[in-house]
């Protein structure tokens, strides 16, 4: 089993030295696209990107900026999937796959600090203090402090989106304002350096937005392009305006007691602050 | 590291169990949607969908079917990440996770078989006689055939798009014809039981397609409400009809030696039949 691994790890290397050639701006542009502040020829510093995984959460929230990061950004960004330990965690879609980063091997200066959502796992995270210390320490020296669906829940409840407009996955918007957030019901909300996405998809939005504001345009519509993100959904059914009735009714019912514990959860988190 | 294994299925199995009657018609709703066929009362047989997971795989080509999947389909239908063994395997965009079934232990009667795309490891895939004769033993008696990317060159070097319509993402296209597949220049396409996607996004639309086909509109459309899905790409750049040509021609000419790759392997896979 250690060989294997070894050996799937050549053919990911391998495969990260097509896509950062495919995706990325390559360094033998000629026309360069670092900082204006680094001197031609030198290694601009390595960036952080650290995205918290957890038991339950969606993987979807999570996969879909890591993919258009990872399309569109330089070889001097490095992607950290991060838990309390290294064991592996299981989403609520049953993948289970491994952190790559422990709260302590975290590193402390981060471009981008980013939560997915999920559902029950999530409500537990806003009632883990280790979890929302740690959340807490890393946004204070994050570049970006971020959010997909109710990964923002988490945030709030780490006292991170007080003050600050934000938003989450439609059914738990109700729950911002008990989190001192200002709901805004939006798929994208940027408000100073604090950015939140809407449900599950709109991940791939807000990762495509990150990427242009971090690489420039050309970067993230070259990931827009490999990743063929051209959308055409089945249905209407996006949100609780456009879809049925028939539709709306049966998933807010079924969603209301999780809306209720995460309330609940919220004013908990509220009492520790 | 065992004990924790134990707590984070524990946390799966609950946040799963929301999810399905989030997501899923749930059995307590009166008007039963079960099969004609089955009787009232009576549980339907236990479906199965195979998803292949390989080193280099696209993460996103995967997870984006599989939650449309799990957030529409009822219980009666069983999730497989299928690999040659359980040993972890790694996506092009440096994601470890582990399959749930090896080639021996996954089912042989599947509702859906399913194949992802990448780049290298994908390529890799078309020359790997071990996999492209479990893809065609699997085929065999699948209800549905089906891929997402690149994905469907796999099925093609298997011989399972001879004379059939199908697509794969927009760069590879051209490879299509070298496997007597009909190359069609399209998102989602459908002829008889094999449905193949566009690229790495394309499965988003493509997972809610096959949940209606099978579990129904109303199933596919509370998935598509579950997951927010109501995408508003922050550029015009999604195909090479509508990107920049500043922005395609790089991806373009940095895809050519992958698609040079493909076409032999193609050639080599033909030699095979």
């Amino acid at each position: 089993m250690r060989r294997r691994q070894i050996l799937d790890l050549a053919a990911v290397s391998a495969a990260l030295a097509t896509l950062q050639t495919l995706g990325g701006c390559a360094k033998d542009d000629g026309d360069s696209e670092q900082s204006p502040t680094t001197p031609r020829g030198e290694n601009p510093p390595m960036q952080h990107i650290a995205m918290l995984v957890y038991p339950g959460f969606t993987a979807l929230d999570l996969i879909g900026p890591q993919t258009a990061f990872a399309f569109s950004f330089l070889e001097d960004v490095q992607n950290h999937l991060v838990w309390k330990t290294l064991d592996p965690v299981t989403t609520d879609t049953g993948i289970t796959l491994h952190p790559t980063a422990s709260f302590e091997t975290c590193p402390e200066e981060l471009a981008i600090l980013f939560v997915p959502g999920g559902m029950a796992g999530t409500i537990a995270l806003m009632r883990d203090v280790e979890v929302l210390d740690f959340l807490a320490a890393r946004a204070e020296r994050a570049t970006y402090v971020t959010s997909v669906c109710t990964g923002s829940l988490v945030l709030g409840a780490a006292g991170l989106l007080r003050g600050y407009r934000a938003t989450t996955h439609w059914g738990m918007r109700e729950v911002l304002p008990l989190l001192e957030a200002e709901r805004v019901d939006a798929r994208y909300v940027e408000d100073r350096n604090r950015i939140t996405g809407g449900g599950v998809t709109s991940g791939i939005d807000f990762g495509l937005r990150i990427a242009a504001k971090m690489q420039g345009e050309e970067a993230a519509q070259r990931a827009q392009l490999v990743m063929e993100y051209d959308p055409d959904p089945p249905f209407q059914a996006g949100t609780p305006e456009s879809a049925p009735a028939a539709v709306v009714e049966p998933v807010r019912s079924r969603l209301a007691p999780s809306v209720a514990d995460a309330r609940l959860a919220a004013e908990q988190a509220r009492a520790r602050w």
